[in-house]
């Protein structure tokens, strides 16, 4: 990363670059030569670095109807050198190092104000094929045809525009294969336990699912303190996956013994977790979940994306008499501007583990072979060089 | 209250005395003679000085079905007088003033020792037909035909048997007539706002339901600072009782101009209320609450009974984009014996109101119009004198 490679002559004029396009859904990604318009005001060039590829990516990827929007740029994990800023900006100059996040933090709002919400209202969350400040896109293929953005990062490319809202300055000493994992999962498997849940020490967690989320998941619930950490999955070759981010017992739910779920961690925790966690986006996981934490006390966290329309049902006589609690979190409650930097700092100070997320890295020019690893499920992280 | 005229010559054998029994569903009770028999270990014989009327009762009056059993003494809001004790009672002693809770609070299980939890696991809640510890009943007619307690209180006679982990020792200088509300209903809502929602100085409240429940929440929050305290009730005329409880605003959900109570109450908090409390057992409204709470920070409570088998359906999309809690609480996540005290000393020292949900008081032989006026909606705590 050296500023002295920045174009920055081109600053205020189209950049000419290659970006992976995804042109119909399921198909490869292309990787083509597109333009990227300069930034408007409040918005923010950004060479990207790195990138990485979130579960979310393929899901966008492989969806057909709406939200899903063709041709597009995927990715919403990464880091990156601002090339250009456009007016109004003055949080961020060129040769800052950022983190594009895929949700806002205005710092105006009701929401970014407050210490409880990190749901910006200004620019609220959705998966939105355009820049959010101007509902316009910034990227053009060679043949002048519009291609859409996503969740207001768009990293698959060499450069992308990113607001203001989306983007946070990052201390530039930190791997960019490392700071680019917490643009999206792992922030939101570790926020989830650290911010939504606030997992206190000495206590018990079960986590549906050991995904990069599940895993992100059990490594916060290790630095609050968390002393039993359950790992529940379909696939008994990720409880040794999960042992390397703290997980200590592991549920195969496949095969227990004619016993749902809850009723063996009720067993094992003489009760029920203290907290639990949906990491996989099932209606009948997040009732198992439910079911499976303490009485009196237990949390439910839901970290899950479920298929749109899809409902969670819950007994009205357990949720009045159980006393627990139903919690949903986008970003892990985080709020971006703010709890990045902590989390890199823990990091750095080697408190939080994120170099065994990265299983994985190649070159911009193999972007398909990642998301055939992800899918297969061959990968937690695969971090994609844009310049190697 | 004059400790001379307790019998305690009668301690250790059955006492002959005066009971309003429920011999089958929706008739009137029937005031009867019977046998109270003496305290086993660990329970306490209690002269009821007398005793209020709440939903419940009537709900359980008028159920034909299990959990509900005939003949059965009901009632389970009361303050009484320890007439004798079992062996190993060592919290009360004769002449104590008492107040019983349906809510066991053993001190020694993991669930009354920890600050989270107020749901007792040794003798977890259950609508029995007997005393917790022994499964057995201590009332008989004249005919030697078992009489079913109710609640683990029973307290519609002279003379009740209760479980040392169902009596709160309290201060006798408390009016009787104000104490024995919290035994149940006005706890309930007071909890669920201070203990269960902690809700926070200068937040907004919606309160579905302005009955005794939902308006001992308003006091609740009222008393923790709320500023704006919104009731929604089918009957306007709940209004007017509602603002000598702090209710600031009302919806009547009847009313909304083709809006959803939710719309209505999003548009005049500028988007939605910070706790939403469901204080009438309707799976709808429970919906219609949580659709009310803020995104990002709301929490919504339920408190009302639905009837056996209902379930609460949410979109997995809102739980999980929306940022919000829900909760349900039995007698507002009060430990009865560290928290009736607090609630009683806050009413000496004329912080809370009590007096204005005691809109009626008779005496034992009337019960039966007490009935009639909470049937009516024409009453919020009727106080039944069992000497008067």
């Amino acid at each position: 990363m050296d500023n002295e490679n920045l174009p920055s002559i081109i600053a205020g004029k189209p950049i000419r670059c290659r970006a992976a396009i995804c042109r119909a859904p399921g198909e490869p990604l292309v990787i083509e030569e597109i333009t990227v318009d300069p930034p408007k005001s409040h918005e923010v060039r950004v060479r990207i670095i790195c990138t990485s590829l979130c579960y979310s990516d393929v899901t966008f990827w492989k969806m057909k109807d709406f939200p899903a929007v063709f041709p597009r740029i995927l990715g919403h994990e990464a880091i990156g050198i601002v090339e250009s800023v456009g007016e109004n900006v003055i949080e961020v100059a060129e040769g800052d190092i950022v983190i594009p996040h895929f949700l806002a933090d205005c710092m105006e709002c009701a929401d970014c104000k407050s210490k409880k919400s990190n749901l910006c209202s200004m620019f609220p969350f959705k998966v939105s094929p355009w820049m959010p400040r101007y509902q316009t896109s910034r990227f053009k293929d060679l043949k002048g045809e519009t291609i859409h953005h996503f969740l207001s990062v768009s990293s698959f490319t060499e450069y992308t525009v990113v607001d203001i809202a989306h983007v946070v300055k990052v201390d530039p000493a930190v791997p960019p294969n490392r700071a680019c994992l917490l643009s999206c999962g792992v922030s939101t498997g570790v926020g989830a336990a650290w911010r939504t849940a606030n997992v206190e020490a000495g206590t018990t967690v079960a986590i549906f699912g050991l995904g990069s989320i599940g895993l992100a998941v059990a490594e916060g619930a290790r630095i609050c303190g968390a002393t039993r950490i359950i790992g529940v999955d379909v696939n008994p070759e990720k409880f040794e996956i999960g042992k390397m981010f703290g997980v200590t017992d592991f549920v195969h739910s496949k095969n227990c013994g004619g016993k749902s779920v809850s009723q063996v961690i009720i067993e094992m925790t003489d009760g029920g977790a203290d907290y639990c966690f949906e990491c996989v986006g099932l209606a009948s996981l997040v009732h198992e979940a439910y079911a499976s934490c303490r009485k009196g006390w237990g949390k439910t966290i839901v970290l899950g994306v479920d298929k749109p329309g899809s409902q969670l049902r819950f007994s009205s006589f357990e949720v009045l008499h159980h006393g627990k609690v139903l919690m949903g979190s986008l970003f892990g409650g985080l709020k971006a501007k703010s709890d990045i930097p902590i989390l890199l700092k823990r990091y750095m100070d080697k408190e939080l583990e994120l170099d065994k997320f990265v299983t994985h890295e190649m070159r911009f020019e193999d972007i398909n072979k990642a998301f055939d690893l992800l899918k297969e499920g061959k990968c937690l992280r695969c971090v994609i060089w844009m310049d190697k």
